[in-house]
Formats: C-alpha cells, sequence, structure tokens
C-alpha cells in the first residue's frame, strides 16, 4: 500500500499539502532528494523488474501489441538508465528562485518577480514506466509536488517504482506525499484528476494524440498540450539536392517514432524535376515508404499514391507523404491546414524566403535549413525536457525546468498607501 | 451590418484569417493604426452616445440596477476618456519582436526565441463599453485579432464602437475583420466563442466572479482568469498602530469597488487589544462596515457580527471583515483557506516575520507593509492593464501587453542535421 489515502481526491489534498513544504526546500536538499530516488531506484531494481514482469504476464494475456510490450518493458539496464536519468535531472540548476523582473516604484515600494514552483503537477500517460521516473524527478527538481496516472498496464511496474521513490524522501527527512499516483483508480481517478482545479495547478499529458486530445477537452485543470508533430519540411526553387535528401532522409528516418520526424515534403514546382526523384530515392535507401500526389509518382518510381488522409497523418513510422505545390504561397497554406504547429523547415539558399517562412509560418519551432529533428529540450541544451508544448499559453516548443514554474510578485514597503 | 459574416463561427475565422497580417505589421504600423481608432472613437463620439442611449433606454425598461446603468452610460467625455485611453495604449513601446533567448549550437545552429502575437484572442466580458474599446487597443498593439462578446445590455454602443474602430483600420489599409463581436449571437455566440479552440488562442474573461467561473468551467479555448480579489492583511504582534489604520482604510475606502482592494483583516491575538480598536475607529470614520468575530465585537464598537460567509466574501462595498488568529500560523492557514490568490499584505516590524510570509503565501502578489491597492499594472509601472491574472499558467498579477504575447523559437542553420 502506497499511502492510507483511500480516494484520488485524499490523494491529490495530501500532494496539495505536501507541496508547500517541498517548494520550501533549498536547492541542496532538491538535489540531495533526488539523489536519494536514484539510488533508491537502483537498490529497487529486482523488485521493479519483478513487478513488471507480472505487468508483462498480464499485457500478453489481454493481447497487447508487441510495440506496446516493449515499451512497457524494463530489464536490469533500464531500470539503472531511469536512475541515471534521475541524476541528471538532480544536477541542473535550481529553476525556483530566479529574479524575473525588478522594479521600484518612486514611493519606495519594491517589486521583485520570481520563479516559483506551480505547486502541484499532474500527468496523465500512457504504459511507459520511465514517464513516471522521469516526470516526478523534473516536478521535484522544480519544487512541486506531483500526482501521476500511468497506463493501467504498468501499474505495478509504477507502484514498485513509486514506492522506491517515496521511501527515498522518507529517509530524506522529506514528505513522501510530495509523490502521488491514483492509478489504482483507474478511468475514474484519470477523471478525478482531471476534475481536480485547485488541488492540482497544471496537468501535463503525455502520449498518443488521443490521448493529449482526451485530456485537453475534459479537463478543468489548467493543460500543457505536448507531442502531436505533422511536421513538413519545404523544398524551395533554391534548395541544394544534397541538402534535401540529407535534412529530408535525417528527419524521418533518424528515429521515426518521435514528434520531431518530419512527416510532409512540399516541394515548389519549379523544383520538382530537379528534387524528386533523388529525395525518393534516398528516402527509399533508407527503408522509407514515400505516399505522393501524381506528380510524384509520375517522376519517381516506387511512390504509393498519396490520399488526403496522408496530408494529415502523424505517421510515426518509416512512411511519409510528398507533394508538389505551386509556390510558397501554397506551401505555406498547406502548412496552415495540416500542421500541428509543431516544427516545420525550409531548405533555400534564399534569404529573404527563409526569411519570410520564419516570421509567417505558426509554429513552436521554425526552422532554415536543418533537421526538424532538432526539436528536443536536450539539442536545445535545457537537459531535461518535460515534453514540447505545440500551444501557446505558458510554454511553446521543447520545455525545461524553468517551464514547470510559476512567478509571483513579492512587494516590500514601508507603510506606502496608494494616492 | 459590421460585416458579412452571418455566423459566430464565420466571424471567428474572419479574425483568424487577418491575424495573419496583423501579426506582422511593423510597430510604426500598429501605432499609427491605434491612433486612428483613437481618432475615429472621437469622430464617432455623438453616434456613440446616441447608441448609448438606446441600451439605456432598455436597461430601464428590463431592470437595470442604477450601478449597472452607471457602468454602461457614456457621455461625450466619457467617449473622449476611451479615445485617450487608445492613445495611451498607442504609445507604448511593441511587446512582438523581443528576442527572449539566443543559443548557438555546437553544430552552429543559431536559435532565437521571439515574442510573437498570440494570434487571436477573444474575451468575454459584461456591460461595460471601455472593455471593448480597451481589449481591442491591447490587442491590435500587441500584433493580435480580437473576437469581443460584451454584455448584451450594451449591444449597441459596443457596436458603434466596434464600427467606428474597423472603419479605422480600414482607412489605414489594414483588415478591419482583426475586430470582431459575436454580441448579436447572444449566448450562443459566447458559447461558440468558449468552444473555438483552433481558431481563438486565448479567452480573457472580464467582469463577476460567477461570469469567470462559468467561462473557465465551459472553455475549451486556454483561458488567463482574472479578477476576483478576496484579498487579507494581516496585522502581525508588531504592527505599528499608525500604519496598521492607514494601509488598512487605504487598502478598503480608497477605492472598494475593485479587486485588490482588501476585504478581510486579520490580527494576531497577542496585538488584538492594542490594534482593534483604532481600526475598527480609523474604518468607521471612512464610513466602512466592520465585520468581525467575536473578538473584535468585544474589543470595538459598532462591529456587526461576522458569520463563515464573510471569510469567503469578496464584498467590493465599504464592507470588511475583521478576525482574530492565534498566531501567524493560523492567518496563513486561514489564507489558505479562504483567499483567491490575488493579493495579500502583512504589517510587521518583524524582517524575519516579513519574509516567511513572502515566502508561504501562494498569491500572485504578496506583500509586506504596503497597501494592497498597489496591484494594479498602472501602478507596476506596465502602462496599461489587461487584467490582474489569478492562476498560475502563462501569466500571474498586473498583466501588460508582453503578457498579450507568446512565442516561437527560429532555427537558422546552412544544413545540419542530428547525428
Amino acid at each position: 500500500m502506497i499511502t492510507t489515502a483511500t480516494t484520488a481526491r485524499e490523494r491529490m489534498q495530501l500532494a496539495k499539502d505536501a507541496s508547500r513544504s517541498i517548494g520550501l526546500l533549498g536547492d541542496e536538499d532538491k538535489r540531495r532528494a533526488l539523489l536519494a530516488i536514484a539510488d533508491a531506484i537502483d537498490a529497487a531494481s529486482d523488485d521493479v523488474v519483478a513487478a513488471n514482469a507480472e505487468d508483462l504476464a498480464r499485457g500478453r494475456t489481454t493481447g497487447l501489441s508487441d510495440a506496446l510490450l516493449d515499451r512497457l518493458r524494463l530489464d536490469a539496464p533500464r531500470v539503472a538508465g531511469l536512475a541515471s536519468a534521475v541524476r541528471d535531472v538532480a544536477a541542473l540548476p535550481d529553476p525556483v528562485g530566479r529574479v524575473l523582473d525588478e522594479r521600484t516604484l518612486e514611493n519606495g515600494l519594491r517589486l521583485t518577480k520570481v520563479a516559483v514552483p506551480f505547486g502541484v503537477i499532474g500527468s496523465i500517460y500512457e504504459a511507459r514506466p520511465n514517464v513516471t521516473v522521469d516526470i516526478a524527478a523534473l516536478a521535484l527538481r522544480s519544487g512541486n509536488a506531483v500526482v501521476l496516472r500511468g497506463g493501467s498496464a504498468a501499474e505495478r511496474t509504477n507502484a514498485a517504482l513509486i514506492e522506491a521513490m517515496r521511501g527515498a524522501l522518507r529517509t530524506r527527512g522529506i514528505d513522501p506525499e510530495a509523490i502521488q499516483t491514483v492509478d489504482e483508480f483507474g478511468r475514474a481517478g484519470a477523471r478525478e484528476l482531471m476534475q481536480a482545479r485547485g488541488l492540482v495547478d497544471v496537468l501535463v499529458p503525455r502520449g498518443s494524440a488521443q490521448l493529449i486530445e482526451t485530456v485537453v477537452t475534459e479537463s478543468l485543470v489548467p493543460v500543457i498540450e505536448t507531442g502531436a508533430g505533422v511536421v513538413h519540411i519545404v523544398l524551395a526553387d533554391s534548395a541544394p539536392v544534397d541538402r534535401a535528401c540529407a535534412i529530408v532522409t535525417n528527419a524521418k528516418a533518424q528515429r521515426p517514432s518521435v514528434c520531431n520526424a518530419v512527416e510532409t515534403v512540399l516541394v515548389v514546382r519549379s523544383a520538382a524535376e530537379r528534387l524528386v526523384r533523388p529525395v525518393v530515392e534516398a528516402l527509399h535507401g533508407a527503408g522509407v515508404t514515400v505516399h505522393g500526389d501524381e506528380t510524384v509518382a509520375a517522376l519517381a518510381d516506387g511512390v504509393v499514391p498519396a490520399t488526403e488522409d496522408d496530408w494529415a497523418t502523424e505517421y510515426l513510422s518509416l512512411d511519409i507523404a510528398i507533394r508538389v505545390v505551386d509556390d510558397l504561397d501554397e506551401a505555406l497554406e498547406h502548412i496552415r491546414r495540416y500542421s500541428t504547429h509543431h516544427t516545420e523547415s525550409i531548405i533555400t539558399e534564399d534569404a529573404v524566403e527563409a526569411e519570410r517562412f520564419l516570421a509567417e509560418v505558426d509554429s513552436a519551432v521554425v526552422m532554415a535549413n536543418a533537421s526538424t529533428r532538432f526539436t528536443d529540450g536536450g539539442e536545445f541544451g535545457f537537459g531535461a525536457e518535460v515534453g514540447i508544448s505545440t500551444q501557446k499559453l505558458h510554454a511553446r516548443g521543447p520545455m525545461g525546468l524553468a517551464e514547470l514554474t510559476s512567478t509571483k510578485w513579492l512587494a516590500r514597503g514601508a507603510g506606502q498607501v496608494r494616492a
């Protein structure tokens, strides 16, 4: 039994109560707590792997796909990897207490805007045990309590990891109620988490587009929307063929299952004859299935006919859609219609055109002459990644620890009243 | 007829389409557009006052209260005041294009995080025509299109103001569809605005606590919650009597109808005998009705007995609640229970106690030895105020133009691919 609280609501209240002391912890206390958590995960490795074996056995009987079973699977090296990731988070600078603005009014009132923890961060995610550890570590590093709701398929694994993490907090004299799970309450627990306005300050869903859409639609708690990426690369009139092949292939095939992988390539008509065949051949060479419009199919061999659905699909696989557009205007129009506003890139030698693309495309990250795979907290140098926000409120693009903080104005006076 | 669009949805689509060109306007273009709007409001003064007279006449027959009629009323000087406020917004610096972060990766990829407009800002508010002009001006200054839904009681006044503003944009060669209203569609229009995820980027409700609660609960569009202030002042053991009287009276009586006015005073028991009587007398002298607990009633004359409801009430009137608490811990507990996390202040000579209060109170603005009336965009030096956010996501406390922008990462490369 993880805690004595018997309802999801009670668990969240415990997290909120704990958030008060967690929010006041200093940098060093939080760092040591995370190192203790990493050690505890290492020490619990056998228990975690055993719990995971139960989840895997249940998953096989309930018909989980091989891909899902693989995401769920933990062995000793993977558990060690989880602990190691916690140590990486421990080493990051404390985002709390940063002074973001300072001003002294004419009457002498001193105003300071400081970064403070949100309080309680909720996360709803699918059966990936690494997210359990990841989100808990990031939340604690930024002074927040956390309420987790992982997929039911990983329930025993998550429980073992959470027990280890809570035990580590206890040994450091820190309130273990700062890490909560509502997994045992199933879908009802997820619903209560989404309704917990006033107890939970922000909800970060992680997983499929469908999961995120459900949370965005149903949650009364403010949500940071992450994830889905129907990502575009535009090949402009002046795009060098080598660069086009290298960037498109890298953006698709280097790791096709992630949100920053390209899904659609738009080739400007004037460059189609020059670029389509070599780009398709490069993609074929990397094992990619190319879904193309009629022009693309006429210019290259082995192209699968694309339908309207292809333009809106986040394949997350070794598939790509290619369409020939009349000009940059039509490319921008296509992007407005189908993009999830995650990342888009243009390949061009024309600096004016590049700057137009950077200015006009309304996405979290807009690139010229680079692979979309760079949209990543690690690549951006944040040291950790909470997710990639595709919304415009609060955080946009790769989120680091700073995005898990809010702000507070402190006003220090000597009796000032308003005239 | 304001536009040819016949449904609320079409209006919002027009706003979104217009937001593309509005978002690319330069500082000077936006400034001139706002000056043209100010001139147009001045020029339309007679029409606006006439439209307002119709609203007032209808309001009288439908039984609007005198207070609501007064908020609704526009005469020539008030219309001139609206135009003047637009000129003030025009004079503010452009929040768009600010470089918020810059980094160059080892591979030479240059990353720049810039402030960009949200796109389309929605606002749902009550029958105050000044909000119509205010929100439109702030939205345009920050490069956003705007969809307005004012109270139906102000429909004709709002229509006249919006027509003037749209006309001014047209004369400047700017797409007038950047200013939209869904007023004619009544409650259905408000509902559609709250459902318009994907067309409207952020919704800023302004008005009563009930209006804001409805929007927060029903909106699928991300909301910035503003407003309600159950604001507390704590009088600590060492609070000087003169300072306590001056700050409490100022915070309550200088302008009782606003969200940063104090509603509850918590007096630490050790200071009660010394402070309660003079503070109550000072409040009585300012025409304030004091609702007090039994201890307060025993220490001062003319105290109305307070009930549980008083602690949770935002009076917005010349009423105040006073309670004696055992110590700072109990004061903090009371604040946690009843505060709307807007503004709280402590009066104390003890610097350690002041810093504890500043650290532990979880509100947008936390003060020591100052009147809560300073929580205000104008007082903070923002030049304009979009509202006072009581949420933790995106913006907290007084919001200026910067809070009406999102961000975008620009990545300028030379063919970089990920290893």
